[in-house]
């Protein structure tokens, strides 16, 4: 998904695309450009080099100067480590990249390794030579890999070794330039918190003398800005030194910043370069400063810079995370007119495709879909590259249509889209599996079977204090009861105009973080069937206390739905659904007449109208059959 | 429920009675017993002792010689511990006993403490006094509570001391001799596995070179046989250690073993008294063997004899409790005839409740219901104590009726009854809620929801891997969207012909073991209306492969029902339910008429077969309201 980049200039949004259908890998460059970073490992004396994925954040998306695994091995997914050995190379990934990884990548000279299965300290403590000193760059690992891989390679007598200059660095010169995408203002009419009451209220609950933030969009939402340094996700690269008391320090590259945000930042934040962090951590760690830093995000350089010059540090989970999840009343309020906004989009679209969008393609799907939001005006980013599935292509989880994978919208199927939208206001993240002609009996038996289980999610109460365990099994019971499932969560949580993916909340078999209301989550079950067809219906939610119940005793919360985009009855065996479904569905389907459908032109007005008919009444005659 | 003791003796069982009614407590003699403990632990040194519920096995049941927790403080309560200090005293216990304790303890003495929110290690690193030293019984606290214990005290400066001798032990002066309860052969036809084959399966999966087993229901599976040294708990109380290779010992005093028995082991076990383990420990330390236990159930004082003796210590859950967990064929099929035995009895007594028990009381019908146990012949024991629960008492989770709390059959109520029978062939626990008179609305409103999830459970499908936290939703899903819940989990392993407790398989929101074929589980949903009404519906169930599914793609597994006992229909409000349900419950109630019927008296078949007449065709007319 990552690959388009983002574009967004000064020039303005509305023409740009924010994505792209090239075939990037080029699986001949991987072998010589090992053979030469060898060759630089050997130089410097080491024994390995390890070129992760990941920059300094440590975020889903890296820009153009930091996709140091691409360049070494073509592997363009966004999870992934290569270690380099002088006799073998490893390429660790997870279970979505083994199909595209061959495609990708010379396998040859990387082997590619189930790194979910192998975890990388583990594939070093059986692999490394004994008494290995292998290099890594120690602003692209964190302090708990770095941990790990310590004692990986322990087990072989070795250790890693932390290079000053990323080799990877030297050879890549043609290498872009670091991306300087401009900061921008959070209103506070969308941000609904100011940011002196945010530090304030991060340093209140902080037990340290300071706070270390690594994430950028922590700290886009602690100063209420945003970011366009990388694609999709709305965020700042920068990091941040937060005082229990006091000024925080904001450290990002000066060309970032215009009056406006100088302006909004000073009542609150110092500004610095991105240069002078290491400065600042000496200088906290002089005074002896306690200082709270996550590390499952801060790079080992800078928790070594603060241990050598006498900072105690204190390891807790970044403080921004969970009041970031739960969301306040204007974010919610933003949140909700963007997915009215994103509503009307996907009505256009659904519309258009049903009288001539299933002649066309894949690629042409999402290049009509990004146009039809961007109609809007509003539209700043795609919140992820959007995933057109034709046919067999909507059982590929992660699917990217390329030109040369791209295909033709199948006859008497089913098309699967799943796609989001940035708005000033909030994230949308929306799938929908739209029937083509005639799909077969087993199709809808499956489609409703999934549907199931998004509306037992949808409509379910859980007691205050529960996690999204539960709520996970619920998405998948009439699955199972039909020999059925699907490997991948049911729910992840969505930023306000921030990431499409944002913990710590989840609806998943590990999903342990208690559930809050204002969390938002997607609702996503599917179910794929290899080389045939895939469906997935995801709306997003919000967690709200839910109504008074009539002889209810406990305090229970439940979901509020954002997404507003008819899920397609022609795919529905309705036989197959209780009158407690058809109710939640008729419902669904009667708001979403009522929001969107006064903000569409006549033509879609009238598709929409059919498309949210009430199922009950089609299905009124055969309800005996129902039950 | 322990304190019925367990009467057993070679005079035979029928006669008998498992259980009593006496209220033990008097509450007066803690505070002078303290008194004298306090001298005790001043005079050899000490600034405080602990007294645990438990003895050297950490199960659930302790002989009469081993309740020294309640000869000090009056507490009947099968969890907790006391910390006698020489100004103040605690009783650390959870929250199903805090109504208990004020009946039986006197709080002056020992302020009752909630141990679940403060567990004793906290306790004492908050109220110790400076530098404490806190005598404790290395035989009654295991590893995993004496490292605890160890970092408790260290917080002040303190430290535990192990006693050679226990105070209490010096001080009651009337205490009863250890139990002598004789070992039986359980045959091999039940079994379904040879000793031998058990041993070296054990031995073939143990990474060190002998395992320490200290856990009686362990061992008892482990040598085919069977103890009643315990009340409900058909185990022997003794330990064994087992080479990797070569001859286990049972340690055990002779006294429990006659010739059958010696005969029984002699072809793979070695037999030595109790008091030579000790000994054994020292020996296999002297040749620096690596010995196998597990932290969380073995006595602190063999754990530290080990290591003094130069044996390297191998923390590992004890490798019984997997295989004990999955019940073989022959386990089952007994199992299953345990079942049939049982819900002839249960039969009987709902027929007669019906007739002439729903005029009388809660130990009545405690007795009552015992006695149809027993007309079998079979009956060896009571699984527990009957939970007989008349009207409010019925929303005391783990009430025990005595001659004080006795109630009256309520009228136009509810009765709670959750019992169980150990057999040689199985081990049972069922809870039935039966209609006295006419229930009200809310009374089968609320009954029908608890009936809901407990068939939730009892159909539900779940792939291979699963644990039992997802199924535990499906028991509460329709309570949660009626604003209901209950408070204890929803599933418990069950032992064949061992403890009615049994682990490590749950169903319940930290269940995380995987749920395997063969393991046996209760299914016990409840409601709980404080003051008025209790409603529990529990029946056993074996965790099996799902019958193939017409076009399933994965292996699934499901439930069998062991338990076939009438669920009141009369309790069940029809309109509540939809028609999976119905038919579920009418297949389960056409089971038990086939089943038990033949095994009936003409009278009780007629009540069975009213009480399992198919709620579908009763509401066939209001089906239409079903929906």
């Amino acid at each position: 998904m990552h690959e388009g980049g983002c574009r967004a200039t000064a020039e303005g949004y509305t023409r740009l695309m924010f994505q792209n259908f090239d075939t990037l890998a080029d699986r001949s460059l991987g072998a010589p450009r090992l053979a030469r970073l060898r060759a630089e490992i050997a130089r410097v004396g080491l024994d390995g080099f390890l070129v992760p994925r990941a920059d300094e954040f440590q975020g889903e998306y890296v820009p153009p100067s930091a996709e140091r695994l691409h360049w070494l091995t073509g592997f363009s997914g966004s999870a992934g480590i290569a270690v380099a050995l002088a006799d073998r190379a490893a390429l660790l990934s997870d279970g979505r990249y083994t199909l595209q990884i061959p495609t990708e990548v010379d396998t040859n000279a990387f082997e590619p390794v189930d790194g979910v299965a192998t975890p990388l300290h583990d594939w070093l403590a059986q692999n490394a030579p004994a008494g290995a000193r292998i290099g890594f760059d120690p602003w692209l690992h964190t302090r708990a890999q770095t941990r790990r891989l310590i004692e990986g390679l322990a087990k072989r007598g070795g250790e890693p070794i932390a290079v000053t200059e990323n080799p990877i660095d030297r050879l890549w010169t043609d290498r872009p330039a670091p991306p300087v995408g401009p900061l921008s203002v959070q209103p506070l009419v969308l941000a609904g918190e100011d940011v002196g009451a945010k530090i304030a209220r991060i340093g209140d609950g902080l037990d340290a003398d300071a706070l270390l933030l690594t994430q950028p969009d922590s700290i886009a939402w602690l100063f209420n800005v945003r970011g366009r340094d990388v694609a999709h996700n709305p965020v700042p690269l920068a990091f941040a030194l937060v005082p229990e008391t006091g000024r925080p320090t904001l450290f990002v590259d000066p060309a970032k910043l215009d009056d406006a945000v100088r302006a909004h930042l000073a009542p609150h934040v110092d500004v610095a370069p991105r240069a002078a962090l290491l400065d600042a951590l000496d200088a906290v760690g002089h005074v002896g400063a306690r200082v709270s830093l996550d590390p499952a995000a801060t790079p080992e350089i800078l928790v070594r810079r603060l241990e050598a010059a006498g900072a105690t540090v204190v390891e807790a989970e970044d403080p921004v995370i969970l009041p970031k999840a739960c969301k306040n009343a204007a974010e919610l309020a933003g949140t909700r007119a963007a997915h009215r906004r994103d509503g009307v989009a996907l009505a256009k679209f659904l519309a258009w495709f049903d009288r001539e969008g299933h002649a066309t393609d894949e690629i042409t799907c999402c290049e009509r879909l990004e146009a039809f939001r961007a109609e809007s005006g509003e539209l700043i980013d795609l919140s992820f590259g959007t995933i057109s599935g034709s046919g067999p292509n909507g059982a590929i989880v992660h699917y990217h249509a390329t030109r040369a994978t791209n295909r033709k919208i199948d006859r008497d199927g089913l098309f699967l889209l799943d796609s989001g939208g940035q708005y000033r206001d909030g994230t949308t993240d929306v799938t929908r599996t739209i029937a083509v002609g005639t799909p077969s009996a087993e199709m809808r038996r499956c489609f409703t079977l999934v549907l199931k289980g998004h509306l037992a999610v949808a409509t379910a109460r859980f007691p205050v204090g529960s996690d999204g365990v539960a709520l996970d099994a619920f998405a998948r019971a009439a699955l199972w009861k039909a020999g059925l499932d699907y490997d991948h969560g049911t729910g992840h949580g969505v930023g306000a105009f921030l990431s499409v993916h944002e913990g710590p909340q989840r609806i998943s078999k590990t999903g342990r973080v208690e559930l809050r209301p204002g969390m938002i989550l997607s609702n996503e079950p599917g179910y794929y069937r290899t080389g045939a067809f895939g469906i997935r219906i995801e709306n997003l939610e919000i967690v709200t206390p839910a109504a008074e119940i009539a002889g209810g005793e406990r305090p229970m919360l439940g979901f509020e739905t954002l997404t507003l985009v008819p899920i397609d009855r022609r795919c529905i065996d309705a036989a197959l659904l209780d009158r407690d479904e058809i109710v939640a569905l008729d419902a669904y389907h009667a708001r979403v007449r009522a929001e969107i459908g006064p903000l569409l032109d006549a033509a879609t007005r009238d598709w929409l109208d059919r498309a949210t008919a009430p199922l009950g009444a089609a299905t009124e005659g055969a309800r005996g059959s129902i039950r």
